[in-house]
Parts: structure tokens; C-alpha cells; sequence
């Protein structure tokens, strides 16, 4: 690679393919092997092979035990009667208290105050406490390193960490064990600890194999600096991509990325949304916003890859059902599953009756209902029905709309 | 084993554990060994060791795929040529249509009027000719068999066939590959070819293993079958688990059952829901109710797991995500994260003002809100608003109520 990083002072030594073998010693019989599987369905819809990697089935629901795990191994025992401490939202948290709690070590994890109730139960049910503290994730980690210089405990940064680096390349080795001849391998870029770590490995093993990081478009931070090849920070990050809304380009992370990473796209919301939904309904995963950010560019054409042999990463599970739930609800009406119609009735005596009668005859199951008369837009003797309805795709709405015109309603579809 | 069957004619040949290899052999390459993985927070719970075979990660997104394919590479060329048919709400259409694809045979699927779009253009995206008939399973079929009959098509049982039989069995010989001292492994009943399959090549390879049977309480007849050792058919079936919603118990069926099953037991509707919530949240993975079953009687102590290394087959993914939604919200109900207040206010400016801001205070987020002045349950002056909040467990719920009440507002919870 000739590419330079003027803004940074090189520093001596990145770890090697053997840092990163030695992790996998120390994870063996931890973390698991997660699935490495061909998906049919996005193969044939982008002629090329795609194989996926499932970290959202590893334990803790994302990848971030193993550079946890492997960070703490490396701690001396003294270090570890001392207890560590972190701060996260989410997935990181999960994976040091998991790795804290095998190694019988204290872990005192800074989580944002608005942290869902689910996250929070997940890292104190392995053991972990919780101190909910700052309003965001850097107010958090203000806090967690405070704490930790206070109490003389080590902190655990998600990513800036070889160890933690060495860790995540894990994930490399187990891909490439099964399948050598890879063209690239796609990679979600948050602060940049997985990418460094896979590129690393799989480059040392294939120089040919492309390494493609992609980024939520709310939070390309990483982007922006891999391209102007100098850190430039965002000022504010948005997306629903939670894991990976990192709001600065660490230095360290820039370097490592400039020297092993090829390219670096980004996707829109929307297009996360349309992966969530993909993976939740084709392939049965239940995937978080940043572990989808991989397959949304592929399927949104960010990254080329047909007749490609191509392995892509889901890094991790850990979304809110909320959010889950918000994104079918979305999904279904953008995908003509789900329709929404105000329509303009009599307010007389079968009025509901007849309407309903219709959307019977069309098929249509009615999951909502809203009767409004009093609206300023009505005349007098008139009512608005709002209604929800489950339909069976465009020609089917088609038909529904066509019902309704030819029995002389009025309405408009909201 | 003692049991016996008075009511039916033993069959001469039960297919044995040379058949299920047999099919293994031929369904190398097409089928995929899906995982077999420790289910570490269920093993924690339950106080053993509990494994789970993910066959909603399968190809197809159920374990029907095996069947099916073994049954096609079983028919003569002269078969396959003139087509095959099958009747299926979803999973041995989807398994069948990819298998005929395979083997360039025509398929001819009859599915149910009302069956959803996803799974009708999931059977369409392998090939095979979709045919809208019947308004229920049963109808279905009486079409799938007559039209087989006049074509002179194959028509492909879903589970009353030996070859199918097999095809399902597989998944025994990759579970034993990986953990021959399994104490008892747990399979969903619909029809019964599933269990009977990994019934009869477990207890080949392990006569010590338990087979232990679930079937949903709202279709139930192979259980009650099993019990009175006799056939005895439902007259309806009504269950969210559509996968095993079988209203017949087929003798054949039964035969096998009595032969090689040690126990069934039945799981209620909410069970199932807490289950598929329980693997969606925990476990990442999308399963449908026929597949969750298992689960659900482990968590609902249904079977006796302590201390016990257990498998437990995951059957299929293949469910709706609109039913997915709705087991979100009514879970999110129940484990206190969502609650719906009536509350009544006075109708001035500020009113609702006074309350969001309480709300605001209590750390709980609005995600819905009615405003109605109509009702006849209000005097004159009043109106009642509906607000649904997101929350943070029973504790937070209590917090918010103590508030409203505090700052003497009347509410009731609806």
C-alpha cells in the first residue's frame, strides 16, 4: 500500500497474523464458532457468492467478546484482583462482562442513562455493575475513565487496544480456514477495532483479498479521514445503527485502516432498514442496525460484487425489539403489505357496515379503525373513517383502491 | 418397548437407521448442517445442557427440505418428467419447490386461498407453479391429491412417507456426529414425521436417549393419540404454531410413534409467543411458533431438563413478520416495557402540557397519544387522554403511577 498517513506519527509496530493466532488460542473452548454460510437468496439476486459470517449468534449477541476476552487474558493477575472498568452502550459491555466474569474479575461498566432497560439487564446478568452515568456515550466514557485512574483499575477501550484488535482478527482465521480464495471480505466500520483486526489477519494469509469497511452515513467519521487521509472528526452522529456511532476518528485506528483497508462505503437509513428487515425475513437473524450495514450496501450496489466470491460480516444482534417492531411496521407499508386509507363516509346507520362489507369482498383484513366526526374539514353529516388494512402486495391495493372508487367513496390513502 | 397398538395392522418394514444414512448421503452438498450450538442462558436457567439444532436456519428456512429432496431423488426419471404435486400452508411447499428445482421437475403447489403473500412468492421464487385453492389445509389437499391423480403426477406427502421420513431423520446423524450422551432430545409434532425420523436413528446409534415429543394444546390429536394408543382425530385445530397445526393423526404415523417416542407433552399459545420472543431476544433468531414449541416446554417446565444434556430441535423460521410485530407488542406489555394509561384532565390550554411534562420527569417515552372530549362517560369540561409509553420494567411503571397520582391526576390502566 503507498498510502501515507502525514498527520500521524507512525508507530513502531502494528500487530502481525501471530497476535492474532496467539488470541485464538485464548479463545478456544470461549467464544464460538459462528456460522459461515452461504446466502442463496442474496447470491443469486447479485450473481456472486456470498457467504456470511453470524457474530450475532456469538455468545453475548456480537463479536466484541472475543477482543475482550483476549484483552483481559493479557492483563497480569494483579490487574485483574483489581477489577476493570468500561464505558459502552452495548455490545462491548456484554462481551467484557461475560470475559470478567470467566476470568472472576470485577467489571464496573459506564452506561448512558437512557441505556434501554434490556441492555442493562443483559450486562449485570453476567455479573457486571452498571452505573448509569452521562447523558451520551462520551459523557460516559469522561466518567469510566475517571473512575478506573481514581481506583487505580485498568480501562478497557472497545477498540483503540491491540489486544482488543488481535481479538476481533479471530473472526479472519475462522473464514479463512474454511474458504481461501475470497475476492473481498466487508467488514461495518465503527471506531475501526474489527476491520483492523480482520484486515490484518486475512491480508497476511491472501494479499489478494480486497478488505471493503462500510459505514452508516450518520457516522462516517472513519470515511471522511480514510479519504482525506487525516483525522477529521464529525460533530454529531445519528443513526439507527447504534454499534457503530462513533462520532471521532481515533489515530491510531486511522493508521491501521490506512494501511490494510481498501475502500470504504456508506449507507442511508432507509437502506439499513431494508437489511434488518431482509435478514429478519429471508434469512431468520435477527441482526442489530451495524451488523446490517454490510449487506445493505450490497444490496443497495455500494460495493460491486458480481461474480465475486465475497464474505461479509453481521457483527452483531443486539437491537432493541422496539426497534425491531418499528422496522416491520415500516417495512410492511413501504413493501405494499400494510395500506392506511381516510375515507369520507355518511354518518348514518350502516355506513361503517357497508364500508366494511367491501373491504371484505376485496380481501383485505382490517387491523385498525378510527371513526372521527367531528373534524373541521367534515360538512355536517358526513365522518371519517381511518383504516388500517393487511394487503398481499401492489396489485392487490390496486384492486382494493379500484373497489372503493367504483362504489362512489371518497378517500385518500395516508 | 412394550407398547402396542391394538388398533392398527403393524406394517411389515419401518424404515430403519441404513435408510436415514442413505438419504444423508444423497442430501450432501444440498442441504446444510446447520448449527448445533450450547444454549448458554437457557442451560443457565434451567440448570443443564441444553443444545439447539437451528433448522430455521436451513435452506428454505425449515428442516422440510430434507425430506423433500430425499423423496425426489427416490422417484424413477419417468416420474420426475411428468411433475410433481403437494399440498402446504408454507414449509414442505417451500422444501419441495427448492428440491424440484434441483431435480428440474416440474412442481404444482396447492396452498390455501388465504395464505400469505410471503410465502406464496417464497414457493414462486424456486420455480414451482403455485395453485390458490381451498379455504383451509384440508380443502387443499383434496384438490393437490385429485389433480395428481388426473395428471399423473407424484403427489409428495408431507410427512406419511417413508422417504420423507428419512430425509427428516438426517438431522439425528449430524446431531449424534457432534454429541453422542445426549440424555433426551425434543422434537415439535405436527404430523409426525420429523420425530419419528430422529426417533429412529437416534435410538439406533443410542437406544438410552429419550425422545420426547411437543405438540401445541390447540392441535393435539397425535397426543392424545399417543395416550389412548389409539387414533383419535380432532375436530378443529386453532394454535399460532400453523407449522404443526395437524387436525388428524395418520395411523402410519401413529405406529411409529408408539414404536419409538417415550413421551408427549403440549405447550398453551402464550407459551409458544414467550418462546419466540425468548429466542428472538436472546438468541437472535427468528422462529416460528411450530419450531418454538420445544423451548416453550422447556421454559414452562413441561419436561424435566435439570441436570440432563438435552437437544432441542428449532424447526423452521418461517413466520410472518406481522405476527412477529404482534408478539412484540403484547411481550413488551407483559414484561412491563410498554404500558397504556386512560387518563382524564381538564380541557384548558396546558393541560396536556402539564402531564407530557410529568411524563418527561418520570423518564418515560410517549410513543402514542389520543385526545377525546366526546365521550359520554366525561362531564362537561373533562377530557380523557390515551398515552402509551415506553418503560422500563415493573419498577419504572410503579414510579410513573405514583407520580401521575401525586400530582393528582384520576388514570386507569387499559
Amino acid at each position: 500500500m503507498d498510502k501515507i498517513a502525514p498527520n500521524t506519527i507512525k508507530r513502531i509496530a502494528m500487530i502481525t497474523l501471530n497476535d492474532i493466532k496467539q488470541a485464538k488460542e485464548k479463545l478456544e473452548g470461549v467464544s464460538q464458532k459462528t456460522p459461515f454460510t452461504l446466502a442463496t437468496i442474496l447470491s443469486k439476486e447479485l450473481n456472486s457468492q456470498i457467504y456470511v459470517k453470524k457474530e450475532n449468534l456469538q455468545l453475548t449477541g456480537s463479536f466484541k467478546i472475543r477482543g475482550a476476552f483476549n484483552k483481559l487474558s493479557q492483563l497480569t493477575q494483579i490487574q485483574r484482583d483489581k477489577g476493570v472498568v468500561a464505558a459502552s452502550a452495548g455490545n462491548h459491555a456484554q462481551g467484557l462482562a461475560y470475559s470478567a466474569q470467566h476470568f472472576e474479575c470485577d467489571a464496573t461498566i459506564f452506561m448512558p442513562e437512557a441505556t434501554p432497560l434490556t441492555k442493562v439487564s443483559g450486562v449485570k446478568s453476567y455479573g457486571a455493575q452498571v452505573i448509569l452515568k452521562g447523558a451520551n456515550y462520551d459523557e460516559s466514557y469522561a466518567h469510566a475513565t475517571a473512575f478506573a485512574k481514581e481506583y487505580e483499575k485498568e480501562f478497557i477501550h472497545p477498540f483503540a487496544d491491540d489486544a482488543v484488535i488481535a481479538g476481533q482478527g479471530t473472526i479472519a482465521l475462522e473464514i479463512l480456514a474454511e474458504c481461501q480464495d475470497l475476492d473481498m471480505i466487508i467488514v461495518p466500520i465503527g471506531g475501526g477495532g474489527l476491520i483492523s483486526g480482520i484486515a490484518i489477519a486475512a491480508k497476511a494469509i491472501n494479499p489478494n483479498i480486497k478488505i471493503i469497511g462500510v459505514q452508516a452515513s450518520g457516522a462516517n467519521a472513519m470515511k471522511t479521514s480514510f479519504e482525506m487521509q487525516i483525522v477529521s472528526n464529525s460533530k454529531s452522529v445519528k443513526t439507527i445503527a447504534d454499534g457503530i456511532a462513533v462520532r471521532d476518528a481515533t489515530p491510531m485506528m486511522l493508521d491501521y485502516i490506512l494501511e490494510y483497508v481498501d475502500e470504504i462505503v456508506e449507507v442511508e437509513e432507509q437502506e439499513i432498514a431494508n437489511a434488518i428487515l431482509f435478514l429478519l425475513e429471508r434469512q431468520k437473524l435477527v441482526v442489530e442496525g451495524a451488523g446490517a450495514v454490510t449487506v445493505a450496501a450490497m444490496m443497495h450496489k455500494k460495493i460491486d460484487v458480481e461474480d465475486k466470491k465475497v464474505a461479509t460480516i453481521i457483527s452483531g444482534g443486539n437491537i432493541d425489539v422496539t426497534m425491531l417492531s418499528l422496522i416491520i411496521e415500516k417495512g410492511l407499508v413501504k413493501s405494499n403489505r400494510k395500506m392506511k386509507l381516510l375515507v369520507t363516509l355518511m354518518d348514518k346507520p350502516g355506513a361503517l357496515m357497508d364500508i366494511t362489507s367491501i373491504l371484505k369482498d376485496s380481501d383485505a383484513n382490517i387491523v385498525q379503525i378510527d371513526y372521527d366526526r367531528n373534524s373541521v374539514k367534515l360538512d355536517f353529516g358526513e365522518a371519517h373513517v381511518t383504516i388500517a388494512l393487511e394487503t398481499k402486495g401492489k396489485e392487490h391495493q390496486n384492486t382494493i383502491r379500484e373497489n372503493l372508487k367504483h362504489n362512489g367513496y371518497r378517500f385518500k390513502q395516508i
